[in-house]
C-alpha cells in the first residue's frame, strides 16, 4: 500500500526529546516499511524516517526560536498533503492535540480516504468537531478513550505498541536499595503528591522524574517539593531515554497516579517492559494496560496503592516484560493499523 | 449582494472591550445593509450586528472562561461558511492573525468567491502561507502594508473607517493644562520609552493609557514606572470607550511611536476625529494616515518629535477632524469594499 503519516511538526520524527506520538510514527513507518509497503511520512524538515520523508520546514518547531508562529507550518504540511492526496492509498492522520485537528477539517472531502488516530482527550471543547466530522474514520488508542465519544466512526481500537528489545532487563542496578518511580509531566492532574503519599504509607523511597512547565510551577513548589529530602524522595528532573529506562529497570514498581482519564499510558507500558510492575489508579485506559495482580496492580486511592506496593512480591517481574512483548509490540500496533486501513479502502 | 462577513470570534461583533477589526466589521456590516445589501456575519453567538447573525458558540471566546481550545471554535466557524457558501455573492473573511490565517486555506477552493482583508503583519511564518496561496483574493489595510508581500492578489487597498460623529470634538476638557497621549498596548514595539522622552524633551506632560500584558510586565517596570510621577507622566490603566476618547479630546496631541510597520493605526485616526494632531515616528503606514504639517508630524525620533510638539500651534484641529471624515469615513471604507467585491466577483 502506498501510506502517508501526517505526524506532528513539533518534534522530529523520530523525537529528540519527548514525543510519543512522534515515537510511534517511527515506529509503525519502520514496521510498515519492512512490510513492504511505500511510506511517506509529512513530518518536519530534520526527521530520519524509514520510508521517504516529505518535510515542512528546516526543524522540528520546538527547535527553532524564530518561529513565531507554529500554526501556520501545520497549515502548510496539510495543504502538502491534500496537494499529494491522489499518491496515496491511504492517508494517515494523527491528531494528537488542538492544532492537530485541524487535520480533520483540512483533510476532509479528499478522494484518499484518511485515517485519523486519535491521540488526545476529549473535552467540552474538541467534542464539538468531532462531532461535527463524526463520519470521518477514526482509530481509538483505548477502549476507554473511545467510550467519552463513542459517536464517532471507529475503524478501530490500536493500542501504542513499543519496541520490548530497546528497554533493559534485569541489568545491574545502580541503586540497590527498593524505590519506587514517578515518571511524568509535574503537574496536579497527574497526581505527583498522590504518588507522594503512597510511597510515605509504603514506607519505600519515591524517585520522580518529569518536566515542570512554567504554569505548573506553582503546584510542584507546594505540592511537592516541601517532601523533597534526597532520600525518602526525590526529584530528577527531565530525563534522557537511557537515564529514564535505567530509573524504570532498577524500580520496585511505577506508580500511576494521574486524576483525569489518560487515554493511553506509554509509562506504564515502558515500565512493564524493562520488568517492572506498575501500582495505578484504576483510572482511564489503566485497566487495559495492567494485568491486575500480575503485571502490577490497580488500585482506587493513595492508601489501596500502599497496601498494593506491600504485595509487590508477588509480581513476577520476566511476566511483566512479557506481557508488553505480547499485548503491545510494534507488530501488534502495525497490524491493527493495516486492519484499519483495510476497512478505510473498502468503504 | 448577499455578503458574508466571517469575524473573529474573540470578541463580540461589536466588541465589548477593544477589538478593532470587529468593530470594523459592526461598522461596515451596518453600512452595507443602509445600502441595501443582504449580510450574514458569522460571528460570536453573544453578537449584535444590522445583518443576520450566524452565531459561532455561545459568547466571544475571551468572556468564557471554560473555553480551553478556542481553534476548535474558528475551524467550526470556516466550516459553517464552507457549508453555506453557495448562499453568498461574496464572502468577506478578515485575517487577523495566525489563527485567523486558517481561513486562508479552509476556504479556499469554494464556488463563491473569497475576499480576504490582511488585518495582521506580515512575517516570516505566515508569509509562507500567503505566498502558498498568492492567487487568492486580498484586500490590503494599506499601501505600506502591501509593499511588504507586493506579490499577492491584491483587489485594492482600503483604508479602515469610523463614524466621526461618535467622537468628542471641543468639549470641556477635564484637565486644562496640556498633556500629549500615549494610547495602546504597553510593549517594546509600541516605543512607550520614546513617547516617555519625546514629552520630557518638549517639557510637556504625558498621559499614557492602555493594557499590560504579563509578558510585557518587566518592559513597563524597567522602561515605563520609573518615569511615572502622577504628574509628568501619569499610567491610566486601560481605558473604555469614553474614557478613552475624553481623553484623546483633551490632549495636545497624541504620540505614535511604533518601532515597527503597523500595518493601519487605529489610534490616530480616533485622535484626529477627536480634533487632536498626532504627532508619529515616520514608519508602517504613519505618512497614510497623517497629513505632515496638516493633521500633525512626522518624525524620525524622539528629538524630532519633542521639535514637532512645539510647532503644534500651527495645526487648526478642525482641519484634523475634517481629515477623518472625508479620508477615513465607514462611507469611503464600504465604497472601497464594494469595488472589491465587484473585482471578486467579475473574475
Amino acid at each position: 500500500m502506498r501510506i502517508a503519516h501526517v505526524a506532528p511538526l513539533w518534534e522530529s520524527v523520530p523525537p529528540r526529546g519527548y514525543g510519543a506520538v512522534e515515537s510511534l510514527v517511527a515506529d509503525l513507518t519502520a514496521a510498515q516499511v519492512l512490510d513492504g509497503h511505500d511510506v511517506t511520512v509529512f513530518a518536519s524538515g530534520d526527521s530520519k524516517v524509514a520510508g521517504t520523508l516529505h518535510g515542512i520546514g528546516r526543524t522540528a518547531l520546538h527547535a527553532d526560536p524564530s518561529i513565531r508562529e507554529p500554526e501556520v507550518y501545520r497549515m502548510l504540511q496539510l495543504q502538502e498533503v491534500r496537494d499529494r492526496a491522489a499518491e496515496f492509498d491511504v492517508i494517515h492522520s494523527h491528531v494528537h492535540s488542538n492544532t492537530g485537528c485541524l487535520a480533520i477539517p483540512a483533510l476532509h472531502g479528499l478522494h484518499s480516504p484518511v485515517v485519523h488516530t486519535v491521540h488526545c482527550f476529549f473535552n467540552t471543547d474538541n467534542a464539538l468537531l468531532f462531532r461535527r466530522f463524526a463520519a470521518e474514520r477514526y482509530v481509538a488508542i483505548s477502549g476507554d478513550q473511545r467510550s467519552h465519544l463513542p459517536e464517532l466512526n471507529y475503524l478501530g481500537t490500536v493500542h501504542h505498541g513499543i519496541d520490548v528489545q530497546v528497554f533493559p532487563f534485569g541489568r545491574e542496578v545502580a541503586d540497590p536499595r527498593p524505590y519506587l518511580v514517578f515518571l511524568g509531566r509535574i503537574r496536579p492532574e497527574k497526581g505527583v503528591h498522590v504518588a507522594i503519599e503512597a510511597a510515605h504509607r509504603a514506607g519505600l523511597r519515591l524517585k520522580i522524574a518529569g518536566r515542570i512547565k512554567s504554569g505548573d510551577r506553582a503546584y510542584f513548589e507546594r505540592q511537592v517539593q516541601p517532601y523533597v529530602d534526597g532520600d525518602r524522595v526525590s526529584f530528577l528532573g527531565e530525563l534522557n531515554f537511557p537515564q529514564k529506562t535505567a530509573l524504570l529497570a532498577g524500580a520496585a514498581a511505577t506508580l500511576m497516579t494521574s486524576l483525569i482519564p489518560e487515554p493511553f499510558g506509554l509509562v506504564p507500558i515502558e515500565s512493564m517492559a524493562c520488568g517492572t510492575p506498575v501500582v495505578s489508579l484504576r483510572a482511564g485506559a489503566a485497566a487495559e494496560l495492567v494485568r491486575d495482580g500480575i503485571t502490577g496492580f490497580l488500585a482506587g486511592n493513595a492508601q489501596q496503592m500502599a497496601e498494593a506496593i506491600r504485595r509487590l512480591p508477588t509480581i513476577d517481574r520476566s511476566t511483566c516484560r512479557a506481557h508488553v512483548a505480547s499485548e503491545f509490540s510494534v507488530r501488534r500496533m502495525a497490524d491493527g493499523y493495516q486492519a484499519a486501513y483495510r476497512a478505510a479502502t473498502q468503504r
